[in-house]
């Protein structure tokens, strides 16, 4: 830190990725990445023409892209608005919105307080019940501006569209943002509520259900007013923040959007494949409509747990925090590397296959 | 606007990008872009294997990249902050470094004055001598976040390296921010000067001299304690900004250096080949050190040269605003279109070839 940064942020403690270590091929269960490539339509859009025209600014409205999400959404391009990957508005929000504060559980993203503490937004940690779902009551009635994973992380635990709709509905003052990075492997998205509800923000990414997050592209949905305010942050920040090539490659993917659909249903029966196997070991799963499971083990505690994974060649994430320090995510990969998990799994709790 | 923006935001002015008409082909000498092609290096680094990846994450750290960039500029990794364009680091730094105040030029880039309203800071705006050259004593002993584009931008106009160090120097509680986008065609980098002075951040861009406008990368060099501060708030808004693609892409630019150093050679003659032209015809020039040239006719406004080169095909940029509408900014494209333009300004001047 130098002498002469802010004193706002001296105390700031920025957010820490998953790890990406490179000492060896690791299984990648960590970071909620897809097992699955982009398809063969993207890998088609980024090509040489592409790369030659790098040298020419890209389309800060990114028009085409937005036109086409529009359309897949049955929306106007008056209400999406892109970024370079959800966090960008997750942050831009904060700055936005978060003048009467930010309520949002204590345990979900932990980008969440970064960008408060950033923006110097007062936060009301709402506690998750004893059972680690959301405690709803407690988002209702607080005119500040909401913030909420849905499904959450890393506890993979979904809200009904009946009780996003209860919570948008009690907070007429101010923004209720719901993070819905996971949604589409179960949840039930709110963008249709946006309609009806001028202060809901949905958002949304490439990162996790089409095989982007390389790629850097996040997406919300809200009545034109938010938008607006979304784009006029943007336009005062970093306009051209999506590349040209990753708007070759959004706008590629979301014409291909079947090929994604059937990769989520996959997904879908690998998660119950494996909660089912670790259900048989002991195991103790949150209920997940995510990409991810959270579990804990009868025999092994989280980090041990985590420590020897890692030792084995397949890495996923442990949180060394209070309430969920027994549990580790587990990202969920192709059935093959599921199968490998498990047998090390087994391995490592001294069992014969 | 929403009615829940928060209402430091509500007389915010959103920078306003160089216009990007589709109705028909122009020739662009309206965005400063290069006339070249990314090197073939960098299209075999963008590659279907690297599409592919797209899947995971990237690297925040930018470690390759970094890396082959500090053996470039002979530098410590430490001392190299990477960044989505370098309008990215100019927010930072006016988010950081701007509590009290900035110093800037009346006529210069014009997203500084959006970064200062966005984050509070209040300006001073030093005018430009009558000649357009910065009045530099001006910006001395300030002791607030001095910001200048060296060589300048509209003008291109260039300030010596032993001015910005008498700048640097006379400033030593505050960080001075020279921008350097266009300093490849014929301006003194102060990179070096980072070593002796830990309050001088050094701010480049891939966007002209390396020909990755549409790739989105910028970096800077300075002290490791501004360069830690940089990496702080990055990691505290967007760690994953740099996607995989364009880090691919910038490494594969770095390590071809030799193909963009000669690009710039060829620029810098083609704008003088220009310069010469136009003044045969009448033109005034400011003494240009970068990839575009500032110019005023004596036969014709800078308003009714710029609309009638549009309706021919040729894309200009003209700033309506006082002390410079006279003059339009012409980027130095290809020696083709260059000839094509000065066919077309013959023309609209009545002249014969």
């Amino acid at each position: 830190m130098s002498e002469f940064l802010s004193s706002r942020f001296s105390g700031l403690e920025e957010y820490t990725p998953g790890e990406q270590p490179q000492d060896k091929k690791y299984i990648k269960l960590n970071t909620n990445e897809s097992p699955y490539s982009p398809s063969k339509k993207v890998i088609e859009a980024v090509n040489s023409e592409e790369v030659k025209d790098l040298r020419l600014y890209c389309d800060p409205d990114c028009k085409k892209l937005k036109t086409a999400l529009a359309e897949l959404y049955e929306v106007s391009t008056e209400n999406v608005f892109l970024s370079n990957g959800s966090d960008d508005i997750l942050n831009f929000a904060f700055m936005a919105y978060g003048d009467r504060g930010a309520a949002y559980a204590d345990i979900t993203y932990g980008f969440y307080s970064v960008f408060a503490e950033l923006h110097g937004v007062e936060s009301q940690i709402i506690p998750l019940n004893e059972d680690f779902t959301l405690n709803t009551d407690a988002f209702k009635g607080l005119n500040k501006l909401v913030v909420i994973a849905n499904p959450n992380a890393p506890t993979g635990i979904a809200i009904s569209l009946d009780t996003v709709e209860d919570i948008v509905k009690s907070n007429p003052e101010s923004v209720v943002l719901i993070d819905e990075a996971y949604v589409d492997f179960g949840g039930e998205s709110c963008y249709k509520l946006t309609e009806k509800y001028s202060n809901l923000l949905c958002v949304q990414t490439f990162s996790k259900s089409r095989s982007l997050a390389g790629g850097r592209l996040g997406f919300a949905i809200a009545s034109k007013e938010i938008i607006a305010d979304l784009e006029k942050i943007k336009y005062s920040t970093n306009p051209y923040n999506i590349n040209r090539l990753t708007q070759a490659a959004g706008l590629a993917t979301v014409k291909d959007n079947g090929y994604y659909l059937e990769n989520c249903k996959r997904i879908i029966e690998t998660r119950e494949f494996t909660v089912a196997e670790l259900e048989k070991l002991g195991f103790e799963i949150l209920p997940s409509k995510a990409n991810f499971i959270f579990a804990k083990s009868n025999k092994i505690s989280g980090k041990e747990l985590y420590e020897s994974l890692k030792e084995k060649g397949v890495l996923i994430r442990h949180f060394e925090k209070p309430r969920i320090k027994d549990y580790n995510r587990i990202t969920i990969g192709s059935r093959e590397e599921m199968e490998i998990f498990l047998k090390t799994v087994k391995e490592i709790l001294g069992e014969t296959v």
